[in-house]
């Protein structure tokens, strides 16, 4: 069987799983306070170009979600995201759970339009009967979104302008963030990220990690009070150290010396880290399948650049590739000749089985 | 130096972090739909002999309160406690978070009294106002308690009585349980446990895990639509299996066979388990710092038979320990000449570290 | 000036506020439990043709939506409701403070589509991550809607059908449901709505009292433990006497004579109460007003039977209204040429301003 | 029949009932925007000598706790209270369900001890872990209290300056505040009130109103986007004049010429209101009952100067006196020879009455 399920099937990069073998007896204080957390927020820090920043790790996705915009809200507000957005579909309600509004715009293949989300705030304030209706508080987006798809650089620059012209921050999921930044048609840094928006996460459970997010805050001020209530939220580790082992080793040279000569090619002026590395194969073993599914003559269905591909492919051929042993998803309902799938390519997915596919949609 | 600050100073018990090494890299999927995860509910379940138990992994205790308090009990209802119980002192207002308010009853060394809980729920209904307050709706005790004490089987039996006559559930947060059922004092198995609690958890981050803690409901109707609550509350992993891994090593037979060996004779009917084994361990280590201090005519503070030892030390001995690098924690603030502190053993405690504990105590 | 802004502009119906007046200095007990909110009850029960009913009395609109739905849905469930419904829209997200998430519609006209609803919970439950979403969990609908439109007798069978069928409540918001009632176009009664809803409300503010809505359970096990959830909420009057006298003369006989021969006339088997009489009133005016503008071959925007009228006008219409004293509403923002505007009557509405209206739609 | 129950066992102040009666047809917009609303608050705003004062109306006591307590504090602070307060004893969890913990106090007949509150702050945030607790984010006193006795001037200026040395708002619930200010004990006025709290409110529904309670807060900045809040949480009303007309009577001059005349020789600077003058009234009458009680050797039980009184007496005598027709509640459970009760009089309660209490007491 080769897998392309999604970007969550297996443990974490073998270069973090021997970090915390090497580090497993070692006794360090709890909840975060030890230097591995103290070293992993630094190096954080440093790839993101705000030495002030506050980082903070939690757990996983939702909970991340639930925490900072619950941190960031005031009661009578809500969060400005689309309709796709993952907090308002795939959540479990844990927004509403802390008592916030997910006020909805329209998705363009996962993407907010940056005109509309100006014109909701405005609309909203010329209504005479504005504090009858929930205040938009913030903005909520996903790089890349839950469609694979990308806010270019200027895209965020306008949507960073629009919300600071209406004093509301903005916040990124980045669940996935190493496979955007790591894309072709990336033309933004973690460092541009950081400078555009008030709070972001730079997720390590989709990116090599066993678990683990890292919160970046480049002002600490836009999150005060934040550790209580990553504490209130359920979200805080008492072995903290083990996101802190994990998310250094990401942030650090990756020490595969193969890895670090091909990551270094294509590096500029930062530093090569384990993170962009792994996300750097994850990508490129997405282009490649891309690519033969489009060579074959097969629809590409959203115009992804990261690790997630979705394709309009016949039911035959659906049919055939899991005959032949390929596993992936079905994206939507299955229609009646042909239907929309997913193809999700991680740092866990190797060369080898990248060409038994291609081999696969060549040949069937 | 050596440590006895607490029990989440480490890592996971290294047959725990061998496990995880060795399924690394395999494909499975998210969740917790695993059959690692499976297979870890199934060995939870005979270790409780409750074969139609729910079994649900969440990650910490805080949040595992907060999702099982939430889920138990009605909006109108709040949970009776100890007013020293970790969820009233220790967990950032997560119970009210979540709408709940925590009604306190006078704490004896950790514990409630029986007929206070029997006497609060009688006085609560004969008041004619009772509707203007919050219902007593579920009653959360803890095992070990906060201060390494524990409820007898009889005490346990008595609770669940009344908790039944009430019509409430009755909720043991079991962070340290594993601690509880190595003790000599313990007339109590996990399957007495699964017998008269309707819910409880069984901690798995201060008993050899990286993370992780197993929700038990003997009877699954008790905790209906648990899954998406665990999702809400931010409580479920993506990559479930790792909860699973862990699991099914600490419910699995001792790899060492020193450690088989030595369990094997005190072992009982039940199999032993690398849960017992590590949790035998770090008991009987606590005994022996006990036995040292009181030999020497140091105050036992708290009558603990748990991996918890609480001491009333001369400040000159608390100062002379930690200067010959003994490391633990004051308990309370610093008293005018004496203090009271705590020590902690854990699985990774070792011999060598209490030897020589043990030999300063009886030099210094 | 004459005024068709609101159906809240004035006090309550003369004959209530009369009954308050009479009834003053009386000393009854508190929170509902003296003899004119019993009286009130059973007055409503009988109007209903449900003589187990729960009724309950909580004080306005917003509240006593975000009560009901915090106590009809369990915590993994939202509500689901038109687009425009106004928990969705003007409720200031008091249903999401309580934590729950609104599952919107297509709204038409302010009306769901019943084949919407059954194919949204279908798709739900077919969708095999259904329990990473907000479960539906619940049906909301007004009657009249928003938009002053109503649902058929047939509509409301098929939505009580298909609520049960998926085993979910059905819940009317009937903030002026006197007015749907006294539409000529209504083929339903009150006893229609209570053998259909699982809950709905009779709402007193916008139909002659002072303040006050009456929530209705056929079936009072549908509300378990209502009672401490509305002191919870914060929506139970220590003077409950006040709301059970208002309501009390609401659902008796009008004392004004001409009224009760007026209303005898289109009375049906059941009794003729002050409620129905003052919202025949309100009916008969709006209908007027909506064939004035007809007549003058104005544009009707929303095809509504009931107290809320809607008109798409030439700008210099609604501008020479306003210069002759005539006071209403835009109903969203001021077109270029011409703009939708609401015309509201209510029992405070008098003859003498209708006609001068008339006149003034016909002159200008 | 002679009524000693409550202060909400009758309908409205005369007076209050007249002006509602005259206004009642008048049309005025809704949601507090009307000219009563706006002239209330600035009778408010003058008679607490506080000109820049935010006042809101809400409803109940409750409803208004819960609001003012989830606008003054953050997601991790907790409010600081009495054990005794209302909001931990009978308010059914209303503020945990907003999210928030309640931190008591030791109560000494229902009052805080000040320094206990500095000593609760000031432990605190010495303990090293305090971010696993919940952080005191404001003091709750009620005044009076509910056993009916009083802080003193010095003692709010001692809590004024505890809560602001710890940068903490003080928050005082009013229910009853008419009658501590009427009360012989006072040594306080409004303006010392809205000079020391940060927020506190004047209850209406207890002194002379239908409903309505009235939010203060003299620097506004300190309740910032609360219109919304209250919406949210269902305490605005549509027809907000209602509690205008009320209030605006409340805080004008009383019509009757007796009262006029009969207030006016205890009148210092600031004008007499139909407020003072139906709450001294009420405080007469108390003080006239406790004197009667106390003449006759029967125990005080707590020294109230206000509204409330609370004896000890024989049982025999409690049974000859419902007997002769007195009606007055029971303050905790009968005793066995004797029992606490409670009496209290409001701006209703009628000389006549309590000559025949007190000729009643003398004789039985």
């Amino acid at each position: 069987m080769i897998y392309f399920d999604s970007d969550y099937m297996e443990g974490a990069h073998p270069e973090v799983m021997e970090a915390l073998m090497k580090t497993n007896l070692e006794h360090t204080v709890g909840y975060g306070n030890d230097h591995y957390t103290k070293n992993a927020k630094d190096a954080i820090r440093k790839a993101c170009n705000a030495p002030e920043a506050l980082v903070q790790f939690l757990i996983g996705g939702t909970q991340t979600n639930a925490t900072v915009i619950d941190a960031l809200l005031r009661r009578h507000e809500g969060v400005l995201a689309a309709e796709t957005a993952h907090i308002n579909v795939h959540e479990s309600g844990a927004i509403e759970h802390s008592g916030h509004k997910i006020l909805t715009l329209k998705a363009y293949d996962g993407k907010v339009c940056v005109d509309e989300v100006d014109k909701y705030i405005e609309d909203f304030y010329r209504d005479e009967t504005y504090e009858h209706m929930v205040a938009p508080g913030m903005l909520y987006i996903t790089q890349p979104t839950e469609y694979g798809t990308l806010y270019s650089l200027n895209e965020l620059e306008q949507l960073s302008s629009v919300c600071h012209k209406h004093n509301i921050p903005l916040y990124m999921d980045g669940a996935r963030l190493g496979y955007a930044l790591a894309s072709p048609a990336a033309d933004f840094t973690l460092a541009d990220i950081a400078r555009l928006c008030d709070v972001f996460y730079i997720g390590g459970t989709k990116c090599g990690l066993l678990f683990g997010e890292a919160v970046v805050a480049p002002n600490p001020q836009t999150l005060p009070h934040f550790f209580p209530l990553v504490k209130q939220h359920g979200a805080l580790c008492a072995k903290g150290r083990i996101q802190g082992v994990q998310f250094l080793t990401l942030f650090s040279a990756p020490k595969d010396n193969a890895a670090k000569s091909t990551t270094a090619e294509n590096a500029t002026a930062t530093e090569t880290t384990l993170y962009k590395h792994i996300c750097n194969h994850a990508i490129e073993l997405a282009q490649r399948i891309r690519n033969a599914f489009g060579e074959c003559g097969y629809k590409i269905a959203i115009d992804s650049p990261t690790n997630q591909q979705f394709f309009v492919l016949p039911n035959e051929l659906v049919d055939k590739l899991r005959a032949n042993g390929v596993s992936f998803e079905d994206w939507g309902p299955r229609g009646e000749e042909e239907t929309t799938v997913r193809f999700v390519c991680s740092w866990a997915t190797t060369d080898e089985d990248v060409n038994a596919l291609i081999e696969l949609v060549h040949k069937l």
